[in-house]
């Protein structure tokens, strides 16, 4: 493991995510449930799991969030709590291993690959 | 002007967004257009202008973030040069002016409220 690995990221679940669930659904919601799975799955060392109300990706949800300190802060969508638990794991992973949290497109699950959100440059290269 | 607000925000602007254009039309991006709009505007005070290649948002491009220490990050897409540099400006003075970078729904830029990608709670809130 790399020194930059060492400081751990984070994965953050937006857990009010209705992912096109009506809003009188009932029943746990499915950001939730993303965040229950996730909780129940093998996450790597030094990923830390953090439930955000509302990552305000509403329309491509479920949604979560790789960053740390000196790295891309990623987003991802589309997510189903019933499948993709070890995807997220597998990315947290390679994520980590990459100092500066851009993990070569080939390397990335294929899920990571097709629901890239967004990616933002670490603050302090910006300083 | 708050004491948050001192610490100045920046405004991300991706400058090799296509914006729906094929990959071999000529001239300058969409992304870059945006850029050179933003730089002509007017842009209110302790708002940086920055230009990144890729926020990987290409689907809802063209696409700011408005970031600052301890404040949410937020990430607007479907942007275009021709309209809506003065709106961009808007937002930021808004957002600038919100200690913990959340602006109130109904106080937002139209365009805002209805093109939110996503947003993410400061890092340091969660150390």
């Amino acid at each position: 493991m790399s020194a930059a690995s060492d400081a751990g990221v984070e994965l953050l679940v937006c857990t009010t995510c209705r992912r096109g669930q009506p809003s009188d659904a009932e029943g746990p919601r499915p950001g939730e449930q993303l965040h229950d799975a996730l909780r129940a799955q093998w996450l790597p060392d030094n990923v830390r799991l953090k439930p955000v109300e509302c990552l305000s990706n509403c329309s491509s949800g479920c949604t979560i969030v790789l960053r740390g300190p000196g790295r891309w802060t990623c987003v991802y969508g589309n997510l189903d709590a019933a499948i993709h638990a070890p995807v997220i794991a597998e990315g947290a992973a390679k994520y980590r291993d990459a100092p500066d949290g851009l993990v070569p497109w080939r390397e990335r699950p294929e899920h990571f690959r097709k629901n890239c959100i967004a990616r933002i440059p670490p603050l302090e290269a910006s300083e």
